[in-house]
């Protein structure tokens, strides 16, 4: 269907808040390229917009922050679930692949679900997003569903090259930032579990000697935040270095409860005194990790 | 000076906007345990407060965004710079530990720089920041100087194990994020650079296999944004792992116009036709580097 090049991030004359009456209206200017889709994109290239539509029954649009329903397995009249969603789907690898290049993705929020008649009908261009995680989870109709958070970017206006052009006019222009790839924070707990390994990776014992002291960053195994709400507790965190904190958050391994790895060789270094909780592994294994590359 | 222990993060009682009229209030309650001095911490627990005080003739105060100079060598009457700063001076060594664990560091804005009868006196207290980065600079009076960024954090008030009890009465508990240890963004450029080099990292040659294809990081050389304004090029872009990304940033390794390594033992891996910048590996050696480890 979408035959003309992909574009990412802002278009010319389209600016937040722009409002469309249909799909149609999006199609000239690539702005979403596909009529019937949800997602413009694929795993080659990436994502560069979505429609929350209201379609999917599993998605959270909380404003800055959106918890979005990957394509695939649903009834296009009902919005319900009715098989499992897969993660090669050519819009949920493409928002994989935005995710690891921080490609950003431009969000459009549907008004459809309401009435045809009511005043609250088309679509509004929500701004750029970054997606920052993606995990799987059993929806409510018990199926599997492909899952992603999207964080609005803010800073977004910039003229990106092989981007259509830009006229900004008296506009402002914004420094280049580009999308986020992952934000690392730290609390004090965190900070108790690496200096337990002494700034160690469990997974392969390297540390970063900085002038100020030993680096390593501070894991959580069942992510942090909405919708995993994981805790910000000794039993949830790993110290682990940066390498493998990209790792265990993209789920390209998961470790089992005798502290084997799955996905790639070895086993997990445990301090005495340093207990897991079989919950929050079994919540990695079955959510976050994406099986063997 | 400072005998009470170090308390980090939010202070019972003590919102953001808070007034005091002097320093000495912020004392009992180890809000800032010093006197005299515009930071409080050290290189060994990190440091919990600052102040700006509009004592030092290269701060800059962009709100969300500072840029702060770190301690020492300025005459405490005129504020100017009269000899180098020094990585190793308690204050400073406190902001690099803040900033490579994350710890929340308590903001105080100084009204002081204004006549003493003037309306405009006293302090605020203007909430949670993260250390960013840390850099040296030739200050304004051409000594040296130690330089930090703070953003604010935002999301900032929750209870930490370790710190003064706190009554939120009816306030909304806020979730626990801890302060940013990092944030990394990539744009199409830093993509095209990954890409180059089939994102295997240019010091190490590792890549991240993830289901979704390879993972690496671009990485600045002249860091991104105020106040060093790198530019987002391939003459100033990297592909790393994320730990030599981190490494880089933090200034544990640089690199020679001839792509040695300092720092670390090694060469950068250069292909045909990406063209790195002089200027921007100068840079990096004079201002990001902090020396052999």
């Amino acid at each position: 269907m979408a035959t003309r090049p992909i574009v990412f991030g802002e278009i010319t004359g389209i600016e937040e808040g722009h409002w469309f009456e249909g799909r149609k209206e999006m199609m000239p200017t690539s702005f979403h390229r596909n009529w019937g889709a949800g997602i413009d994109g694929n795993g080659k290239e990436g994502t560069a917009a979505i429609v929350l539509s209201g379609g999917y029954e599993d998605d959270e649009d909380l404003g800055d922050e959106i918890i979005y329903t990957g394509a695939g397995g649903n009834d296009p009249k009902t919005g319900k679930q009715v098989k499992d969603q897969s993660w090669e789907q050519s819009g949920n690898a493409g928002l994989l692949k935005s995710m690891d290049e921080g490609l950003p993705v431009r969000v459009i929020r549907g008004h459809t679900h309401e009435s045809e008649h009511s005043p609250d009908k088309g679509y509004t261009y929500a701004g750029l997003f970054s997606v920052v995680e993606a995990w799987e989870e059993t929806g409510k109709s018990s199926f599997k569903i492909c899952r992603f958070k999207l964080v609005y970017s803010g800073e977004s206006s910039v003229k990106k090259p092989g981007q259509i052009d830009l006229d900004y006019g008296e506009r402002e222009k914004k420094r280049v930032q580009g999308s986020i790839v992952r934000i690392v924070r730290d609390s004090e707990i965190a900070n108790d579990v690496k200096r337990l390994y002494n700034y160690e990776c469990q997974v392969c014992g390297t540390t970063i000697n900085t002038k100020s002291g030993r680096y390593a960053e501070g894991a959580h195994i069942k992510p942090l935040g909405r919708p995993h709400n994981g805790d910000d507790n000794p039993d949830n965190l790993l110290c682990l270095c940066p390498n493998h904190h990209v790792m265990l958050d993209r789920g390209v391994f998961t470790i089992e409860n005798n502290f084997t790895l799955q996905g790639i060789e070895g086993q997990l270094v445990i301090k005495e005194g340093h207990i897991l909780s079989d919950q929050n592994l079994k919540y990695h294994r079955e959510h976050v990790f994406r099986g063997k590359v």
